[in-house]
Parts: C-alpha cells; sequence; structure tokens
C-alpha cells in the first residue's frame, strides 16, 4: 500500500500540555495530535516533529511529518478535519503532502525562539501564562550589547547541557535581538541547533544583565570559562516561544493569510 | 474625618469574569477590588468605574474612583497591596489622589475602543478568549470606506440602544480605524458616548462588509433609517477591549514604562 509523507505546521499553547512529546500519563502535544489522526483515520500515525518542548513552552509553527495512505483524504481537508478532532490550544496552521525523505528532525537546520518579557509595576492581568514578568525597568543598551556577545559559533556549554556528555556543546548563534514593543519586549534567538535549556539560560542571562546584576563582560567569561554557574538563570518556560523551523528548501508554500503572527490579546 | 479621592486605572481579562458591575451571586470586577479593597482597608469602599462592560469585555484601562481615609496608606503603596489582594485577570496599573470632585464616569468626555479580529483558516490556539476568529479573509479596503461611513456626529439609533426611550441616540464618533496586524486587525474606535451594544455592532457590521454581505452604502442606509435590522449582527465579546477613557485633564501623569500596551502572547 502506497503511503504518502505529510508535514504540518502547528500552534500551541504550551500551558495546556506537558510539553511536546509523548509521556504516558500526561496530555503532551503529540499524543493529542497522533489521537486526533487515529480517531480521523481509524488507524495508528506516529508525527514526527522537528523536536521537543518543555511543559509550559508555546510553538508558533512547530513542523512535524507523518506517514498515511497515499489515497486517503487531501491535504487542506485532512488540514481541516484534524482541527475539528484538536483540542483547544493546538491548531494546525497548515498540512501539505512533502518529498518521502522530509524527516521534521532531520531536516531541520536551525530554529527561531522568541522570549517574551513585560516589565511593568503590575503584573500581567491579561494571559500571564504567555509572558514573563519582571517588575523592574531593564537597561536595554546592556542587554543589547551582551546579546551581542552570544551571536557566533562558540561553545555553549556554560548555557545548557546537551544529553550526553560525549556531544558537542558547540552551536552557532545567527542572531541574538531585542525586539522592543511598548511595555514589553522580545528576545528572538535563531541558531543552528540549541542546547537543552539554552534559550531559556540565554533570556535569564540577558534579564540579569538588564537588571545590572551581570554585565557583558560576564557573559563573555561564562562562555570562555564554559561554567554553567557563570551564567544567569534560567528564565520560566511561560515566556517562550518556538517560532519558526529552518529547513534549506522552503515549506509550506501555499495559501496563508500572513506571514504568520500568532493570535493573542490585543496589542497597542 | 477627612476622606481623599483616589482613582485607578484597572486591566482585566473579561473572560474570568461576569463583566463590570456588582451583581449578587456573580464574581464581577468591581465586586473584585471592592473586596480587595475591604480587605486592604478593613472597611466597606464602593468604587465608581467611568462605566460598565459585558461579560467577556476586556479591560485595558478601565478608570474608577473612591474615597479612603485622607490618612490611611500612600499612592503606591495602595496600588501595590491591592494588586496583592487581587484575584488573577485583574491588575492595578497605576492609583492616584485626585481632585475631591474627580468622578470617573461623570467628568469622562470619551472613550476608545479597540476590537480584535483575526482571519486564518484555522482557529485560534493561544488566547482564543481574547480575540474573535473569521475563517474567511475580509475585503479591507471596503470595510475602510464603511468605517469612515460611521464617523461623525450621527444618530446611531441601528447600531445599539439606550436604556430609556426618551434618551438621545446621538452620538459623536471621533474616529474608526482599522490597524492592521498580520493576519489579525483591530478596529478602533474613538467616541463621546456609545450605546448598549453599539461598538460590538459597528464591528460586526464592518465584518459583514469586509465578507460582501454587506457594502458601505448599506451602513449609510442603516444610520439614515435609524433601523437595527438594517445594520450587521452584533460581534462576540471576546474580541472587545475598551482601551482608555479620555478626559479633559490630564490623568495618570506618573511613572509609567510605555505608553501602555496590554499583556499577552508573542507578536511578530
Amino acid at each position: 500500500m502506497a503511503l504518502r509523507n505529510v508535514r504540518i505546521e502547528v500552534s500551541y499553547d504550551g500551558s495546556r500540555f506537558y510539553g511536546w512529546q509523548r509521556q504516558d500519563g500526561f496530555e503532551t502535544v503529540q499524543q493529542s495530535i497522533e489521537e486526533a489522526l487515529a480517531e480521523l483515520l481509524d488507524t495508528v500515525v506516529v508525527i514526527h516533529g522537528s523536536g521537543r518542548t518543555d511543559t509550559g513552552v508555546h510553538g508558533l509553527r512547530q513542523v512535524a511529518h507523518f506517514h498515511i495512505d497515499a489515497d486517503r483524504i487531501d491535504d487542506d481537508r485532512l488540514r481541516h478535519a484534524l482541527n475539528a478532532y484538536l483540542p483547544r490550544g493546538i491548531s494546525v496552521r497548515r498540512a501539505e503532502t512533502c518529498a518521502d525523505d522530509f524527516h521534521a528532525r532531520f531536516a531541520a537546520r536551525g530554529k527561531r525562539y522568541g522570549y517574551l518579557v513585560q516589565t511593568t509595576r503590575h503584573r500581567p492581568a491579561i494571559g500571564p501564562e504567555f509572558v514573563h514578568w519582571e517588575r523592574s525597568p531593564l537597561d536595554g543598551d546592556a542587554m543589547r550589547e551582551a546579546a551581542q556577545r552570544m551571536e557566533g559559533e562558540r561553545d555553549f556549554a556554560a548555557f545548557g547541557n546537551v544529553g550526553s556528555p560525549r556531544k558537542s556543546t558547540v552551536r552557532r548563534v545567527h542572531h541574538v535581538r531585542l525586539v522592543l514593543r511598548r511595555e514589553r519586549f522580545a528576545i528572538v534567538v535563531q541558531g543552528n541547533g540549541f542546547l537543552y535549556n539554552m534559550v531559556r539560560t540565554m533570556a535569564g542571562t540577558l534579564i540579569a544583565v538588564g537588571k545590572g546584576r551581570m554585565s557583558p563582560d560576564d557573559v563573555t567569561r561564562a562562555l570562555d570559562l564554559k561554567d554553567r554557574k557563570l551564567a544567569g538563570p534560567t528564565a520560566p518556560p511561560g515566556g517562550l516561544y518556538l517560532v519558526r523551523v529552518l529547513y534549506p528548501e522552503p515549506v509550506f508554500v501555499g495559501r496563508e493569510q500572513g506571514p504568520g503572527a500568532p493570535p493573542g490579546p490585543l496589542q497597542y
């Protein structure tokens, strides 16, 4: 029986799930999508994501692929029907048949994350699970300077760890940008790969610099000495968004009504 | 005993409360703030808002005032302590002592509302209670044209109703703007006052125009004939935000870290 490979682009509210990866006894994003596919197609389907996200971390455009019977339901109806079966908090943005050998994880060349911080005296009333709140104002100039120190191909051992001690902790960070949005800002990090907790530790370190508890030179020192204790704290998961997975070829070229802002409260 | 008049600026998540106004047996925003004040000051305090909002409608910068003993707790500690007593979903942005005769409702000269719409094929995964979802793309040019027809001093009888049949249905709408935000847009409406459900009916009518179900000329006709049946449907409350209350004098001139974006998911 001929199979076809389908890739999907998925948004999810990380506060509603125990992370991406299937775990017995916990509701995860992967499991929810697999169960929706099983209900829809009346068969077991295993999906492969571009990587995991932890509990509380949001997905804006996570990518996954799976194989189904070639002659079943077309892509657009699949997307539509899948959304009907999925629980609140997960939406399939797009679905398209792709090359048989496309693999969401192995084909990925990098990822872009955003870390959202609100700096107000009052706590967030609307959507506190979607932003990290810092009560004190932060020094944006110092943070920008520290962000630059994190760019390039470096050993990021001070900012996370790999599962196995034999694997490399060298990664290439394409850019670390601060996007100011009135009383909130986003730290946007793009790289060819990230160690476990690396983006959240980069964010926590930049916030520590913004508060004056660390200097840009401290960031350089932590990187040089490869010492986790010299970097800042790991920032909480609710501020973190997997924004985009980067592939060498363009994916999801079909119709879309815009370049992809996520839903959420009014911003202006 | 000398009293002092305090005004507060409040944000709230309308999906968590049965509207602004106190109602026996239902958790409302007004009641929650009054209960927090009662706990904090150990006395009964009645607050006066600039106006009501319905269940599901969000407040970004609602204004209210109340009188407390002149020598109790200063403004900044009051704000801070009040936030500690308030439930999730309400934040006091600012608190300041104001003129004895300031009245949040009677002094108000107008209001600004925002109505947020997401136009994607997929439903919102993150924060669906903060946006109105329209599956089909909307015609922005037609909507802009229709929005202009709603500006100025007009009889808005077709777009809502007053409580009493003897009161006027004439209001001055300063502007109706469409703010495009990638795959979402906001309808921003400012005026000197609004009939009950008027902003939601303006939004529903503009959306009907965007879908091609109504034309800009239909809007003019509904206004001219003052017939509610000729206007569009009343759009659901979750997309609506009370953005700002307008007063003749500047209020809340104190420190604030930005011009007032609400919290919410990452936008870019």
